[in-house]
């Protein structure tokens, strides 16, 4: 594939000195050890004496644990412990993080099944020995014996009962605002489509590996191999292990992929934490790749049935949104996020008077769910641009023309929306959405690509084009902070409760850091996801980090430069309005050329151990806090061209592009490959990924023979990535919007788009992926539109 | 032996509300880990994949390296590398901490020996292998060919040249004050007297021990076995192998005692530091006892040219001190500080017009030499008490009322002397030392004591009694400080860079801590010997972490209370005026039995993730920082009863009392402990251990059978311990002063003057330790005092 990147700005910027770094595509200070070989993933994490767990998993899908035989494998030489859930009946199960959505406790997931087994893949037992192959063998020879039950795999079929007392819809979400009814009653048209995006997630390329260590010595608890949110696990496990947060530290290593699956709390982590406390070694657990697609959390499945009022014009007045979350046999960590995010966010970047929402979080007998990059954003992208396309077909205006009518205009924001998603109001600070999107179709070329379509159509080919407009969040708060130490010998480390997965924000922050004190920025070390470091931290997700934490860095980096100001003041003889700083020296701006005193011996002035330092607090450091209750919204287009072959009904993406307004961008060759990466994960989703089952709730999705990938192969040969700065957030200083997740959110809107345009067929994709079969099946004439299920 | 605690007086903290836990015998937070068995040495840091190091040393006290052979090492199957000098002449040598005295930088260690051997045990090379039991296979094969040259053994024969260009006295200390040649001049009579102290030093039970370990993924070395003075090491080993001392981590690790010498930066550290970069495996170390004997710090051996001159009444008119220090052959991490304190703390609690001293600093072949407990004090309270006996001998009065003829008293305080030790001026703080004088003499029951001495003497047995003054010195600066953090189940960690060598600091600073904030002192952990936990530190040295550490715990724990208040008044919705703190609970001043709001419920409140926090910086953590510019000056006396074997010449302790007056015990029994063990120690250097050579500088004390501890059995049948609280340091908030080393201080002078007495020989003993064979030819008549050498 050939990458083209047009970053259309290079702001500069106005608070330092000369923003060297803030804005240009310097490498990655994360490269080297990766590069090297030097990366240290959980499984290069090894303790002496330690023990390898094994997971036994339930496999059936609903049934009743009536007993489960563990002599065998106990019997088993290096063997040391066999755990079943009334080992651990003890641990309370898996928490949720905040939500108003009230009573959800009791679908929470033991660490080991209580009872009852809710979905295949579900850890039943543990096994720990002294070698990772024995503790296999002897997993294989634990067999517990479950009654099946009937098992529930729809999550629009009608409620039941999940278990005794529980209910499949643990809650129904509901929102909206405006009058929705006289919305529908004044229409001049009503489009209503039922739309299902397949159950699809975080694939990476690292398993999940966790390992626990019990210090005896110091009386703390370990785990390495965290990621993403390294505080709050350590604070909740804490809690089910009941233990002080200050007593256990989570270490973050190198991950191969977060992409919001690594990193959650699982049923693993606590076991081996569990069992290096009650074993006394310490406990490592590696999963493998079947593990990994049927025990780490899924995403995305969602069935929408969606409707909005238009007048003749094609202006929407209202949309009413019914859609059905499938959650899997668990609420998991996220607790009803996704749905919540769903419901919240749907609306996108248009004007829409009058909006319901009902939020059917449902359980099923399948891997339970968690977040996936562009959560509930991918998903209502697509209904939502699938929806603008239909009522462009039914009005019968061009697609371009019903989203111009629709868009809010740069003079509307910021544009509150009486919603909230995530706990915080909806409030879209910035956007220039309409201007994105003439920039965009003169990028592409729209009408030339028509017209190229139109000629290849006319040749009998099923070629299309594509376009969906999306509004992505980020920044969530409410709060971030780093710590930034200048030492002795003029290094700088950062130490941040943000974590590391991928993304490259230890170079992001160490630009923002570097532009802040007028230094190289390989001067600086970004310390991340080390909960002895840093007491409070919010990892990485939402698109948060850059947002966040780079505004905390640039607090921190301006108290830096005061405090080395003041000091270098008295270093100087000065007052501390005669001396400037500059290429990180502090001088007499009288005397320019003359003595500067580097940050290095600034940093020794103040050595606790010298004399000196005087009656201040030692050290040049300095901790800087950012404070957020609102999120930002980014936004961006997405065009897909698309070929269909006829005769096997694949369809394959010729050409892409995704065009990004991130306010302002720090590092435009990380959004590049952010943006890139993102992208072939929607396409996974648009075309080729999905975990199905049987009816009796097998997976069938559990090797890569089985759930797609894409690959190399499968990108399209043309990417053309255009980031723009037009709308900076006016919700922190640098105008930040997160980059993270605008490559996947609209990929399946767009692909959408181009395989009806290719086929001609209006209307035609209602559910996603897109597989060859259905394509295939339409063309043979034997359905009119995308089947429910493949 | 039974030992007698008495401890006078426990004040009431009249800054906290109840004082619970200063001044009491807590029990000791240290000890669970330990006596269960968990507590982790150097010895059980293991590293998957580590090498063991062998060191291979000089078997030759001074020579020319012609060659070392390493071919066959190196041929041995497992053995990875064998370094000698040359392969790390790029590394410089080893420094010494801050000093007035110039031109030292010569003297200094290389990590291997380079073209010259100065000691029989320098490192020459180094082997590196899979298993310890193969290194020193290996390095028994390396065999250095080493050209002898003629060695320098007594430090006080003439100056000569220790090898080109390097005198064998690299420098000579000059202090003094007032008008010493009229002293002698007016006096009545002179007093002359020539005194050694053996070579002995701090033998732990554990032996040295350091593990490298570098981290390639995050390019941080770390060292493992630190313990004392681990940022210090952690700065100048940085320096030496090139790195950020950000870069670099130190972690101490439970210790099997220090005593000053464990915790220096000696070769090996860095050796295993720079191989585990260079071989990109862990490095491990552990020495044994050997080694330990012949490479560790030896410290003590000075001979003393003294004299007085006094009045007719006994009172000093003058003192000239002329001392050479016995430094081995090298300048070790101390530099001249045993000599410099030697001569800037030789006076103790007397009034003396005017003093001169030189304190030859001089090189020998033997091991290099460092602080050993109550450096610098052992020795010149042997030499300065002495020199009062002697006195009192020679004017033909009490030994008790020469010493109440010189004592400075209570209303000269603070009392300056025109002398400086460590870089500091000596100011005695406070000190009221013939009421303890009084106290002693009364608690020892010195006139019975006496009167059963003589009774025994009649009956033909050799029993005698001495007493010894002295005033130790503690609190270094110039600064420390303490970081504390309570989480949001209530538990409290206080980070320190102090170090814990196993004299109780993280009991005396949550001690500290739990009467700052009224909580039970259990629920702090202290974390100390971290230097990724915080930026500066100094270690545990010079009695200083209870008196620095504990002050700035002090100041921390009341700007965490100062929060709690704050914080605790937005709570109940109060001003700041209408609330107190008190059982670690803020509540209204009005309603003492109303809501309580326990630090938890604060630290919960303004934790980073909660709504509550505003836009504070989040967190129930406050850092405290404690300043001195001068030492403070504990004191104490020692009171020793013996009998001499007339047979054998073996002096047995019967009976002992320390007195020693700390300002404020924090905890008398942690106190006790300090003394005890330290007057075993005192008691080594006074009566058994010593490190000899023979002619050639071959190390005679290798082992334990020939260096000779102290065990229980030697032990005092009775020891009397008296901690009064008498005259507390102006210099802190509490009071406080050091309590470590008074139990060693005046051990070697109480003993020779009970020695005396047995005797009935005044000025017998000129020499420690007091051997048998040295009494045996007195009472032969064969010599009439204790020969220069054994």
């Amino acid at each position: 594939m050939n990458i083209h990147s047009y970053h259309e700005v290079l702001t500069d910027d106005p608070d330092t000195e000369q923003a060297r770094h803030i804005g240009r595509s310097v490498k990655r200070l994360e490269d080297p050890p990766l590069v090297q070989g030097q990366a240290r993933f959980a499984g290069d994490v090894n303790f002496p004496h330690q023990l390898h767990m094994r997971v036994v998993r339930a496999q059936v899908a609903h049934g009743r644990i009536m007993a489960i035989d563990t002599e065998f494998a106990r019997a088993l030489p290096g063997v040391v412990a066999v755990w079943t859930g009334a080992d651990v009946a003890d641990v309370p199960p898996i928490p949720f993080r905040a939500t108003t959505v009230k009573g959800l406790e009791p679908y929470c997931q033991p660490i080991l099944a209580q009872e009852r087994v809710r979905y295949v893949g579900e850890p039943v037992a543990a096994v720990f020995a002294t070698d990772p192959y024995v503790a296999e063998d002897a997993a294989d020879m634990v067999w517990p014996e479950i009654e099946p039950l009937p098992v529930v795999l729809d999550a629009s079929a009608p409620v039941g009962e999940f278990a005794p007392g529980r209910s499949t819809e643990p809650t129904v979400i509901r929102k909206g605002y405006g009058d929705v009814d006289q919305a529908f009653a004044q229409a001049h048209a009503i489009v209503e489509l039922d739309l299902s995006i397949g159950r699809h997630s975080g694939v990476p390329l690292e398993c999940r590996g966790a390992i626990g260590r019990y210090d005896a010595a110091r009386d703390v608890l370990e785990m390495y191999g965290g990621a993403k949110k390294t505080h709050w696990n350590r604070d909740e496990m804490a809690k089910m292990l009941g233990r002080a947060p200050s007593k256990f530290h989570v270490y973050e290593d190198h991950v191969g992929g977060g992409f919001g699956v690594r990193g959650e709390m699982y049923p693993e982590d606590v076991l081996v934490c569990l069992a290096a406390m009650r074993l006394r070694r310490p406990v490592k657990w590696i999963e493998d790749r079947r593990e990994n697609l049927m025990a780490t959390n899924h995403s995305r499945q969602q069935r929408h049935l969606v409707s909005a009022a238009v007048d003749r014009d094609g202006r929407i007045l209202g949309i009413r949104n019914r859609f059905f979350h499938d959650n899997g046999g668990y609420v998991r960590t996220h607790g009803p996020r996704v749905a919540d995010m769903s419901a919240g966010l749907l609306l996108g970047p248009y004007r829409v008077p009058a909006y319901e929402v009902h939020a059917h979080y449902r359980l099923t007998n399948k891997t339970p769910c968690g977040t996936y990059r562009s959560p509930g954003r991918y998903e209502t992208t697509f209904v939502r641009e699938r929806l603008m396309d239909a009522i462009a077909h039914e009005v019968g205006i061009d697609v371009l023309e019903v989203r111009r009518r629709n868009l809010i205009g740069p003079e509307e924001m910021p544009y509150p929306r009486p919603l909230d998603a995530l706990g915080t109001d909806v409030v879209l600070d910035s956007g220039r959405y309409e201007e994105l999107l003439d920039k965009t179709l003169e990028r592409v070329g729209w009408r030339e690509a028509k017209a190229g379509i139109a000629r290849r159509k006319a040749a009998g080919e099923a070629a299309g084009i594509g376009l969906a407009m999306f509004v992505e969040k980020s920044g969530l708060g409410p709060s971030d902070g780093v710590r930034i130490t200048v030492d002795t010998t003029g290094a700088v480390e950062l130490v941040t409760g943000a974590a590391s997965v991928g993304q490259g924000m230890e170079t992001a922050l160490a630009q923002i850091c570097a532009d802040g004190l007028g230094i190289d920025y390989r001067r600086i070390r970004v310390i991340h996801g080390r909960t002895d470091r840093m007491e409070f931290g919010n990892g990485a997700h939402a698109s948060r980090v850059t947002v966040m934490s780079g505004s905390a860095t640039q607090i921190a980096a301006r108290k830096i430069r005061a405090k080395a100001l003041d000091i270098g003041a008295e270093m100087l003889s000065a007052r501390l309005d005669e001396v400037e700083m500059a290429d990180g020296s502090v001088f007499l701006k009288a005397d320019p050329e003359g003595r500067r005193i580097p940050l290095d011996e600034i940093a020794r002035h103040v050595h606790a151990g010298s004399r000196t330092v005087g009656r201040r607090e030692p050290g040049l450091s300095a901790e800087g806090w950012f404070y957020s209750d609102h999120m930002n919204y980014p936004y961006g287009i997405h065009v897909a061209q698309v070929a269909v072959d006829r005769g096997t009904g694949a369809v394959r993406v010729e050409r892409y592009l995704v065009a990004y307004d991130v306010g302002r961008a720090v590092n435009p060759m990380l959004i590049d490959g952010q943006i890139v990466g993102g992208l072939a994960q929607g396409l996974g989703g648009a075309l080729f990924e999905e975990f199905t089952y049987d009816e009796s709730g097998q997976p069938l999705s559990t090797t890569f023979a089985d759930y797609l990938m894409v690959t190399a192969h499968e990108m399209p040969a043309s990417i053309d990535v255009m980031i723009t700065e037009d709308a900076p957030s006016p919700l922190n200083p640098l105008g930040m919007k997160g980059a993270g997740e605008g490559g996947t959110n609209a990929v399946g809107a767009a692909v959408a788009a181009a395989v009806d345009d290719a086929l001609d067929a209006p209307g035609f994709v209602t559910r996603l992926p897109i597989k060859p079969m259905a394509v295939h099946r339409y063309l043979s004439g034997k359905t009119p539109h995308a089947p429910d299920s493949p």
